[in-house]
């Protein structure tokens, strides 16, 4: 028997983990031999395919990264690239379904976002015997309680907001950070009670400039002359954002605008007067050395996908039901987005420790 | 109405995360005061008491150790100390109650381990409102599903850990690494599989030297010359641990004898003639500055215990129901350890990925 | 005898440290009192201060920021402010010098980088007995072979790097990291070679975007489908930078436009097609707690100054010459900046192994 | 051109970074090759012989230990080791130059402390073209100012007296750290400082038990009822350290007898009744991603080397003169300690701020 494993979408810590759990699982445990596809659904329609021996997988858990590679967007059933020197577009999924039949693997495990396994699922609906790892950096899959990731996003941003915690205060500054969070902010709602910010703006609650800025007048009112604020990347105040349209004399347009966190910044500086400094996380938040919940998160994963696949479940996903990892249908996980519940406890606990979301 | 707050028992990341969680909750949200005991019971019996203000918490979230001391046994039901120059044996549990109310405190909140909670609940018993707030590093409390300090503690072993393997690996060596854990293996457990380890050895799982050695001359077999034993301080082989009874040439008992990490050290080296390597992490797994994780749960802990106080909700304590703040009743949460399972997803998983536990 | 202490300028990790050093030494060897001046020159101007014993610094040494505030620009020679209700422009430097009379200041000890210097050397030629303390994150003091904060902002960027370095090579991108420095490259000569960058460019070697694309594709050719780039804020191309205009729709000139590393990053993806990533550092570089090299050397320095005080050796700055800590006229001290020598062992070195300085 | 290299001696984080910087500079300046000897000496003695190319050291700067092992003792002129089935003991010199030759090897890099430089010394005298690079972690190498990994150590130890600072102060307790340092106590002085312990205990200066605990009591009588004490593992009371014989009940010698910082604990407990604990920190300091620091000097010996093997300069040791690397003759180099002098400026400070070194 031969299992075929990838990593798909965004760089985000514990794929290693993942990667070395599945194989010590199925070489030691189940003499089942394991092959990696390079670089996500890419290498599977390229047929860029490489041994997976216990010595590939040694010590590789505490890097980040994952040692497959990944590309972000490749969708098999909607491809476009260049093959052979022929620019091909539209449904390439036969090809897959023939290559991995050519390569002698007998079921796959996609270790992605809902995008990665959106298509692992098209593909057990094709005949491949399928087998999902979900992964998030965000912590916005509906179905498990958590991803691995995210733990080292947390570690990752709060070290950064602890950093600026003192200059600000030095300062007497506003300062902005800007975390990861799109659709769900998670890693602000974390990072920022854990950072110790006075403010904490979150793509599920709107805020309201006014409210932001009362809060930091109430705080220099208390002899507090600096504040934090923890934006997320997909933060926005109540009746939309501000179009933002630069124009750079050359004509071009400029593909890195800045972003809610900058907007924030300039608002505050401009309605109060109060010097503010932003500072935007971006990548680091993907990268380093997983946090030991991750790297155990990521251990168990790898390893019970294996045992799904020892029992002959597909089409399943495994997930984690504090503190049990089940399995549950692909069908079931994918397309559903968890957004922080408005009355989750972790927002009911920071405004009780007087944390304003900017909404009153 | 005033709340007094104590911490008892050993040091534990995020302590002052909660004194934090409660000082703002209370004065901000409920204009209830706050006063702080020094060196929890004790100061409660020598009225060693100073106020708590929104300044005397600001900044103390990332801080180890307690800004209101601790002392590791002090039971005012069983009390032996010296007040005002003599000695005082016995029950000055009265003396206490009355310092309480002298001093104004309305409610007492105690956060602390077994140990300080029972003492806790036989104030309640005798009258005094009490809330309390679990507090243990090893994670072997019954009640909650895992308590703030541990996630830190993981965190600093798993880096250990990190840290040894390169140089196990580099020398060929048996590294042995001693984590906390007297009754229960939970830190052993994590940080071992966090960190790699091929053998874990943990107080609920009796070892075998023989199935010690096994693993190791397996790995060997498979070109892998160097391996990582945790072991926790409590981990016993079957049929009992040797007694190693040493005499200094002065006569004195020399308190500090080597632990379990070091007689596991000895043996392995004695029956394979393999070198091996010993360190004992001790205290530092009790310092730094708390995981983000760990201050989350701190500052949900004190700002929900506030809560129960403002609802008049006595003689319970704070408990943690993924991912809810719940509180139980003290009686059901006393005197109740946690050990690991020997079902737990947590063994399972390191099995299937080929750790060893030293049982067969 | 009565020490006055300020620190002016940016935030530097070890600040504190000094200041601890300050203390500690003036006090238990000395016999000598020591008050602190709020928000540097500002708090001279208004009379800001406080005092400063043994307990104010106990336990200050690992913390970043500076416990007496900061303030980026004033220099009272130069003032404008609002002192009691009405607006104040020019010199007060007379009323500075009363006011470090009338609080009963014998001595200043200024703590700040260039600008700090000067001024505190003005306060000299004006009577003031002054000990200057060299302070600059970036490293560009003349006068001192280095100064504390670099080695800790050295950390805090190689750790970035590090973390970016392996989405960058699971990605297949160029990945771009701002780092600090104006004028001198060496924040992003040291955490360039020590976070594996692939090419380094800082504003002492105007660099071509020819030659930087030249080394991507030749690490391409090798097999290398990923570069690390970092820029120092200050890299300039050869001919000059590229005048970017950008206008907000309402008109209003956003003040944080992208810096070099944003147009590096536009530049590369515009010229190759090659996916790239831009992250800027930030104030995150100025933050966190000192390295142990920067919190050593702060204590020298601060034990240092007083030393001077107790000798009356004035108007002169510390100085490290490794490995001794010596004195120098604040005269030759200020006014002169260190650029990295383009024949600097750690150029070549660089060079040596591969990374290019995108010159050629 | 062929060089071979091989790392001895004792772990040492930038090994891989010395081997990196070799390999990048030999094969892309010179267009040499690169051989590594596995494990030392031994390798050499055994054939035991790699190649190393670009792709062999990419990623290997951040990791600790040396991706070609090392042995602590095997000295090919006074071998003994089992080979080919037969013991041999005795001179294996020429086997050695034998292998060296048969290998193709011109030129033979040697990192290691004075034991591997030495020998390396003797090889060169027989007529084998070696350069020496320095590595210590205790920084005791007379020659250079600094090696790498001494960096590296300092971090990791002020980490952990960082993290115990904190659960003395709560606990009032003294904490003894015992740190690395036979026979020079630069680990101790550095990390003391740094981690702000109030008594540092080094080989150089032989301490009195009273003068500890004065200081002890001196700090309590100043209201600090807590006090951090670092010792090197090769200090020593004055007049000598009590021989302590331990008998196990089973007759056998336990060879992990507690070391002087256990030692420390137990004579401050017994002579004052303050609650004391040891933590020894063993090998962590031995392991570790190199700090930036060590990863820029770990390269620059490694190019450097190379560049003297380009300019034909052999029976050398790279070395640190601050900051360039300039290069001397082994027979210099080896024999000779580099103690921590007792007028250093390190010392100064320390005792300006208080610290005692137990002498008086």
């Amino acid at each position: 028997m031969k299992i075929g494993i990838l990593t798909g979408g965004g760089d985000c810590p514990g794929l290693n983990a993942v990667i070395r759990g599945v194989v010590k699982t199925a070489v030691q445990q189940y003499k089942i031999d394991v092959v990696g596809i390079i670089d996500g659904y890419y290498g599977l329609v390229n047929n860029k395919i490489r041994g997976l021996t216990l010595e590939d997988v040694s010590g590789i858990m505490p890097r980040g990264g994952t040692i497959l590679g990944t590309t972000n967007i490749c969708d098999p059933f909607h491809y476009f690239a260049i093959i052979n020197g022929k620019k091909v577009y539209g449904d390439v999924s036969d090809k897959v379904v023939e290559n991995i039949k050519n390569n002698g693997i007998d079921v796959m495990i996609a270790i992605g976002g809902d995008g990665t396994l959106a298509i692992a699922y098209e593909f057990f609906k094709k005949g491949v015997p399928v087998v999902g790892i979900p992964k998030t950096i965000d912590n916005d899959l509906f179905a498990t309680d958590v991803t691995f990731g995210f733990d080292t996003a947390i570690l990752t941003a709060t070290e950064a907001i602890d950093k600026i915690h003192t200059t600000a205060e030095s300062h007497h500054r506003a300062m902005i950070v800007e975390v990861m969070g799109r659709n769900a902010g998670w890693i602000a709602l974390h990072s920022g009670i854990a950072g110790g910010a006075h403010i904490i703006l979150i793509p599920e609650i709107p805020f309201d400039y006014d409210a932001v800025i009362k809060k930091i007048y109430e705080r220099k009112e208390n002899g507090k002359h600096f504040s934090i604020i923890v934006v997320a990347e997909g933060a926005k105040p109540k009746g939309g954002d501000v179009v933002v349209k630069r124009i750079v004399e050359d004509g071009a347009e400029p593909r890195r605008l800045g972003g809610i966190g900058n907007r924030v910044g300039d608002e505050i500086e401009k309605m109060t007067g109060i010097e503010t400094r932003v500072t935007t996380l971006g990548h680091i938040q993907r990268g380093g050395s997983p946090s030991p919940f991750d790297r155990i998160l990521a251990t168990r994963f790898g390893a019970e996908a294996v045992t799904l696949i020892a029992k002959n479940e597909y089409g399943k996903m495994v997930s984690l039901r504090t503190p049990e990892i089940v399995s549950i249908p692909l069908e079931e996980a994918i397309g559903n987005q968890r957004l922080v519940p408005l009355d989750s406890g972790y927002i009911k606990a920071a405004r009780l420790i007087g944390i304003s979301f900017g909404d009153k």
